[in-house]
């Protein structure tokens, strides 16, 4: 039988099996223009964390008892309505659901011939367009700057720090493991890389990564490191706050230094980017992305989970750094 | 005999009159090309404070044993030099030195008919330059959205104000004494305004005196009240960081709330200001701000301070909020 996740309770603090309950729910009846989808391979990503808290923010809360959503691939089984047919790949922000009717509306087709279909939902999905858009609208760097990649194995920072190397930059990103840091040196070809985990001084290890201090600054943890890059940024360095996985699930609000005499002293700027913002420019970026991709030029990994009932623990491993790349659950 | 006022030693936290000493200087000889200079009317100003301490900054530090320096008004009153006269009054940021002679360069003539020489230090100096650019440059305010300015009673903040009220925006400031409360809303057209030392609850003040949130951030003071309003800002919010007058003296890195979760949640910007970054604007700046100011669109306090032996107090006593408006010391 079908089976449907929701929101069983609001997390505190770090997100526990508990929080999710796996609903069963019956086949959904396929209306007039309508198409039914089947769960193909579901994203897990950082920032539905905050969707499940009750605080306001540029998505609405998810809804208690209501099904979770995420970027999903669905394959249209089913079709009653005239843009889609039957075997047809979709992109869509859906709910967590096995099965589910749809209009159409919101749901992108993809092409299973022209990349992998979990690209889709990484970097030539949400992923390459934040890492992309990111720098090219906030970040802003120029051959011959320094970009500091924070959470840089993971999804969004490793293409980043990709995007910033085709663009003459010198790159120095954050992982948590040495094997994320090798594979940072020898797969994403950065500059250097730092194990905050087990980095004794991080201060004298990113002035040392850093000889010329730091111009752009691509924030997708939040935390301790971001305090210590302060300490390094140079004048008219473009900070760029992607995400705060670091405190997400901080149930107290975080202190951290103060930031303001620091944007003084360097006329400095800290921009919150949400990608959604820019969808405008989506086309744009997606077509500047695949040409890299088609060029052999930019690389990425992922990490596959299998079964649909693995999408609440995938999301919980998030926390616990367990995935190298985008994280995906396949049914 | 001609006094110079040297910085004896750096402050810790609040600087106090020994951190400051007047020496006797001897009357420069004025050579070829050069002018003699006589101090008339010295700007003392917030930002000094940073240069008294050893760090880098976007201006270098103040050296020890040497002359303390900030913007002047000072009489021409011999010239070997053909671009000035005896009798001009010219600007620069000058040695707090009574005598001082001067090759002209940095020096700006300024027209004491036009408008008080004092405004010169002000309105028609840094200070409404200051005001005007962090407006034009960072946050660009649209009628109707509504700009919350700490420190608003003061030089900067009181003219920044004033602007937005031009531009059409509801305005709303912070200040430190029930006068300067109730001189925001008669002089200054403020449309709301928060004695920020006697509020019991500056959240719920700042929710009802913004009941559209915060478009606009002016930041002259760090500190407390920032921390505030980032629970008020809207969507696309601005925040000119301008200075950090809260926390100057703190010998400690003060902390703070995290700022990057707002920052994301509101897709906001920060951006440090440092107005000698937009150098090539002030003409055209201060055009804009004359005209405002024959059309009497725009007014300003001084506080004048008389006596040259006076310069370290009225410093210090920028940091007890004893000033309204422009602190200017007249010799």
């Amino acid at each position: 039988m079908p089976q449907t996740i929701i929101l069983n309770q609001r997390p505190v603090g770090k997100p526990k099996l508990t929080d999710f309950k796996s609903i069963i729910t019956p086949l959904p009846v396929v209306g007039p223009g309508e198409v039914l989808l089947k769960a193909i391979h579901v994203s897990v990503d950082p920032y539905l964390r905050g969707r499940m808290s009750d605080a306001k923010s540029y998505l609405p809360p998810f809804e208690l008892g209501k099904p979770l959503s995420s970027g999903m691939i669905a394959e249209v089984i089913e079709s009653r309505n005239d843009n889609y047919s039957k075997g047809d790949y979709v992109f869509g922000l859906l709910p967590w659901s096995e099965y589910q009717s749809s209009d159409g509306s919101g749901l992108r087709k993809v092409d299973g011939q022209q990349a992998p279909l979990t690209a889709y939902l990484g970097i030539l999905g949400l992923t390459g367009l934040t890492a992309y858009l990111g720098l090219s609208e906030i970040g802003k760097p120029k051959p011959g700057e320094t970009v500091f990649i924070s959470g840089a194995a993971e999804a969004v920072g490793s293409v980043a720090g990709q995007i910033c190397k085709i663009l003459g930059c010198r790159v120095v990103g954050t992982a948590g493991s040495d094997e994320k840091v090798e594979l940072l040196k020898s797969q994403f070809g950065f500059d250097e890389a730092i194990n905050y985990k087990t980095a004794e001084d991080l201060n004298k290890d990113i002035a040392k990564a850093c000889p010329n201090g730091i111009d752009v600054y691509f924030d997708n943890v939040g935390g301790n490191i971001s305090e210590v890059v302060f300490f390094h940024i140079n004048s008219f360095a473009r900070l760029i706050i992607c995400g705060s996985i670091a405190i997400y699930n901080e149930i107290s609000r975080p202190m951290s230094i103060a930031v303001q005499p620091f944007l003084i002293k360097k006329s400095a700027l800290m921009q919150g980017f949400v990608v959604r913002d820019f969808a405008p420019k989506f086309p744009e970026a997606m077509q500047q992305i695949a040409t890299w991709m088609a060029e052999g030029k930019l690389t990425y990994n992922e990490t596959i989970v299998e079964g649909f009932d693995m999408i609440p623990q995938a999301f919980i491993d998030l926390f616990e750094g367990k995935n190298k790349g985008k994280m995906v659950v396949t049914i």
